[in-house]
């Protein structure tokens, strides 16, 4: 299944690194704790790291009652975010044709707050859930009154693109003969073993979900 | 020296993380390579990362003639960026206190278009040399026909922020006789050691300019 090629998420530069295919770009967002979100207040332009989960074609963000971010989306009805992973440093010998490895993706989607308080632990759930695979099981859920201060929203899937850059550098021939070095910085994003607390009680076991996120990301996202 | 405090760069939620300080502010956006640039489009707002260069108080970029973001920085004239680094994750016995340790900046600045070839050299040399120190000098310099396919963008900045978050999970007092588990897991985002083009000459040496970048990022950025 493929996202609808529109005006907004059509790539024209790079398009053979281009892909619209949802599963790819599930796979991108799944990897990512943390986006960039574009928002607009009196006619200017913002952007924002924030934390994020999905749920299907649904990507879930919070904020307190008075976060300028969240506000701004619910106000402006649409937004449009996107992730990156840089994988790799490309150097070549000539300046023009240095350039990274990466994965990114860019959504664009209709925002709606939710309102009640089984539709904001769901949202909840999917952030908590995108953090750390399963880790909703294994904490407390959010209370009245935390709801009660958390604006909740969803942003509906409405097209996304993405881009996956994995070629060796490239210079050109005539380029190949100059004595400079042509080669790749390989990048990682990597988790390191848990650290329990100090407020935990001595010799605390880490969770197997823990454990479990840890060996899937100690190599890189 | 401190950026100015605008109603832009203002950081009222989690003010304690904040720094408006321009080494603070510098040493973050020196670390990233890649930006998350906000700009507008017909009244809507759009965000894309991309590659950029600072020197003193002025950012680089560019892009080819086609490029809509690049065209679209310049008619702004205004440009909101953001960096990010993920440094550690933070699970909770609660929900709600999930968060994450990171560095991150935001930065507000006038758009202007680079014209000369002298002042695009400029620019593209804060570009390269910001994604590897020194490596101007150790690759071919842009010929006219390379200037001519790119427009340079200048972005000095008129005023920044930044959070800054190193506090170790904070559970309510209540909370911490759950029985759940609480701590942190660290983040890194580490290179490895440079790898020769298969286009390279065998046994070609790794210039010391990419050894030293590399020592530097081994261990994290």
């Amino acid at each position: 299944m493929e996202y609808q090629k529109t005006s907004d998420n059509t790539i024209k530069r790079g398009a053979k690194k281009a892909t619209y295919n949802k599963e790819e770009i599930h796979a991108i967002l799944d990897a990512c704790e943390i986006c960039s979100v574009a928002f607009l207040i009196n006619g200017k332009s913002y952007v924002q790291p924030i934390n994020f989960g999905r749920s299907g074609e649904t990507l879930y963000m919070h904020g307190s009652l008075q976060n300028r971010m969240t506000n701004a989306l619910i106000e402006n009805g649409e937004a449009c975010l996107s992730v990156f992973h840089l994988d790799a440093m490309k150097l070549t010998r000539s300046a023009f044709h240095h350039s990274v490895n990466y994965r990114s993706a860019v959504v664009f989607g209709k925002v709606r707050e939710l309102q009640t308080n089984e539709e904001k632990l769901e949202g909840l759930k999917a952030i908590i859930n995108h953090f750390v695979p399963n880790r909703w099981d294994y904490c407390r859920e959010p209370n009245e009154s935390e709801l009660k201060a958390t604006r909740v929203i969803a942003i509906d899937i409405e097209t996304a693109s993405a881009k996956i850059a994995t070629a060796p550098p490239n210079d050109n021939a005539e380029d190949r003969e100059l004595d400079y070095w042509c080669g790749t910085i390989p990048v990682k994003t990597v988790v390191e073993f848990p650290v329990s607390d100090t407020t935990m009680k001595p010799g605390a076991e880490i969770p197997q979900h823990v454990l479990d996120f840890y060996e899937k990301r100690k190599k890189g996202f």
